[in-house]
């Protein structure tokens, strides 16, 4: 087993994994930036070393200085946590010709799954299904017309060179199809200089549903049931849940296989999420696999009563997991309490907080990095506290997440603690009744 | 189900029944004395009513200023939380005259259980396992010895009118016997003003073993398995933790059996305890049945994902139970965190607590109802917070636990988080090698 691990990161995860290494009986050495001196995950760490300026790009981001740490520290494993260099294979691959063990994902399987064309193609010959579509561009109506036929309507055109919603038409029908290609080959090229096109089907009311999974040195790879992570904006998750309200335990296995086939495509070990698309008659699709731990995998921990960042550990010492996978007995719920307005567009709202208090109790975890007197830094994501609760019913869950919300003091900075609260209460939330739009309609005036 | 329910007690158990109330959608009155204005448990009720000055008599033992304040805000039920009234026969029986249900025990119930001889006599007439002894006094030595060889050495005896260990001796043999008879009499004359004496098997190294038992109105009675707390000084419990280290699979199920016939015996309704004290043969012997909820609930509802006080509201509602018996597959420890110096003595340190913050993460739960800026009033119970840590293992537990307390910051006064950290690290406590003098000899020194 290690005896001192590296975290290469910052804020909640950085002291989520500093907690575990504790508990485990591994020193842990914080890296900061000089904007982060105050930070409880410098507090708690057995060794803290300062890595540069506030900018991520000196600091966090910065390989030389992050391996420095860990030389002069003499750590023997670095934890990337999420974001930062946790999918760069670059910083992977050093860390390895240092003689450091990284615990996260080889540069290898971070390539092979970092390339989205290169991922579809990969998980599609594993058997594991993806958005159907055209092999490249389409070259003209004609052939346009006989795919979507095919692969079966609405389907969507995309510029190949596109992004942000530009060249991009939905269509429903033939009779659609032509008027649809002119006017999205017309704004490709206006906008990307490149008009070219291709087609996939499009996902109507689409769920996001991610499968974690585990894989060892040995082949093994287990699932760890799914997480519905729908409630988002502008693809930033607000509220994550496990198991998802719309997943019937048959779909469930399902989508673990498929998930483990796509690991074992790339030999996966270590901690992994598969994300799928699901639409509304229960089909999904490959989205992308991250090849490392989200933000969200507290409520996979506390559903099956597990700690993530410790299996993550064991496996990259070489420890083999049992294999088994696991059907949800419980119902978990993350509320990520970022510093912004949620009633002003989600104005970041950095500053100091003036006076802090968890909710506590049963069925309420609490990670965060701050506390009463802290003052949060402009420079980097504005989430500040992730709350999760557990219990045995979904409907149980909300009402465990309410009175924890209302508990929550967080004075001195807006959060997005009072949105969560009319979240928990909407009846369509309640319902189980949501799709990746359902922010989308949300009520956000003040 | 109850529209309203006061809780008839103060600080954290008081917000502890307050947050089950508000997640089951039922309206809390919190009542105070002059001196808890500032408690969590008042600022988190739906309503919170002054009930008297600080002495407890005249606030949470006012039982006639209890009853207004449930009138006047027309609460259907109370819940007496554990101490004050909460095994009160008068108090439950008076607040059935007035309409109003007690969540607890009936007064039938809470005499019966009440008086230790007759408690003794009903789990004896049940088949419960009790510590064999004289029937009443002894008239002299040849019946002493006779009695003692029946039962076996050792045995102690007692003074009927003892009390402080006071006209008490412990005997191994039969030569031994006159001696010690002869000068238990003279002390117990001297001491008491009579000199009859008892005698009871001796446990040797007993172990402080609960069960947890549920009954609901229609007969049904389960057990949750068992607690262990036998770490406690004075017979003041400090540690508490379910499963027992010391329990094995078969002896849970006898002593659950035991548990249900006794709680049977007095047709139990909602949630009790049956003490047991085990021995170092693993015999078991009925010690009290606390008829209300225990300090040290929180432990089995971690291992077994359960909300006892929901539990509790719902049982007095009419709610059948499911009458599974639990088998735990977690492991939970509580530490109760006093406003005391453990180094000195267990001092009482009231005061103002100047910096506050809990620990957080997976498997910590914190139950308290202070926070920074908090005076802690010297007139009651001097417990301020419950740590509970749960894990897969009783050794990631205690791992867990360590952890959480050196995150724990409680400033201004002083608390036993260190006395808990020397405890958690302690080679004996750590290998479940204890039994109820384990704190007799600890390492108080500073």
């Amino acid at each position: 087993m290690f005896k001192k691990i590296l975290i290469a990161n910052r804020g909640e995860i950085a002291l989520r994994i500093i907690r575990t290494c504790r508990e485990m009986g591994i020193k842990s050495v914080a890296v900061y930036s000089t904007a982060d001196r105050d930070s409880l995950h410098v507090r708690f760490a057995d060794e803290a070393v300062c890595i540069g300026p506030p900018a991520s790009k000196d600091s966090y981001l910065n390989i030389p200085n992050i391996l420095s740490a860990a030389e002069l520290t003499n750590a023997d494993a670095i934890h990337p946590g999420y974001g930062f260099l946790s999918e760069n294979a670059k910083f992977s691959a050093t860390c390895e010709d240092y003689g450091i063990k990284f615990i996260g994902a080889t540069a290898a399987q971070i390539n092979a799954m970092g390339d989205k064309a290169s991922a579809k193609e990969t998980m599609q010959k594993a058997g594991v299904p993806t958005i159907p579509g055209s092999k490249g561009l389409i070259k003209d109506i004609k052939e346009g017309v006989k795919i979507a036929n095919e692969i079966g309507y609405p389907v969507i055109l995309k510029a190949t060179a596109g992004g942000g919603g530009k060249g991009m038409r939905i269509v429903w029908k033939d009779s659609e199809f032509e008027g649809a290609w002119d006017s999205a080959r017309q704004e490709a090229g206006a906008s990307f200089g490149n008009d070219g096109l291709y087609l996939e089907k499009y996902i109507e009311d689409p769920r996001h549903i991610e499968i974690q999974i585990v894989g060892d040195q040995f082949g093994t790879v287990c699932h760890l049931s799914e997480r519905d992570c729908s409630i988002q904006r502008r693809h930033q998750k607000l509220v994550e849940e496990a198991p998802s309200p719309f997943i019937t335990t048959e779909l469930r296995r399902q989508m673990g296989e498929a998930a483990i086939l796509g690991a074992k495509a790339v030999n996966y070990e270590g901690a992994g999420t598969i994300e799928f698309l699901v639409d509304k008659h229960r089909n999904f699709y490959f989205m992308e696999m991250n090849t490392r731990i989200q933000v969200e995998h507290p409520v996979t921990e506390e559903i099956i009563n597990f700690d993530l960042i410790k299996e993550q550990i064991k496996v990259a010492s070489g420890v083999p997991i049992s294999g088994n996978n696991y059907e949800p007995t419980m119902h978990a719920i993350e509320c990520r309490i970022n510093a912004e307005d949620p009633f002003n567009n989600f104005r970041p709202s950095p500053g100091t907080i003036t006076n802090f208090h968890s909710p506590g109790g049963h069925g309420v975890r609490v990670d965060t990095h701050v506390y009463a007197g802290y003052t949060i830094p402009p420079y980097y994501d504005s989430m500040i506290a992730k709350l999760i609760c557990t219990a045995q019913t979904r409907e149980e869950a909300i009402s465990t997440m309410e009175r924890a919300l209302s508990e929550f003091v967080i004075e001195g900075i807006k959060t997005t603690i009072p949105l969560h609260l009319r979240l928990m209460a909407d009846p369509n939330f309640r319902a189980g009744n949501f799709t990746t739009k359902f922010m989308e309609t949300f009520d956000l005036s003040e």
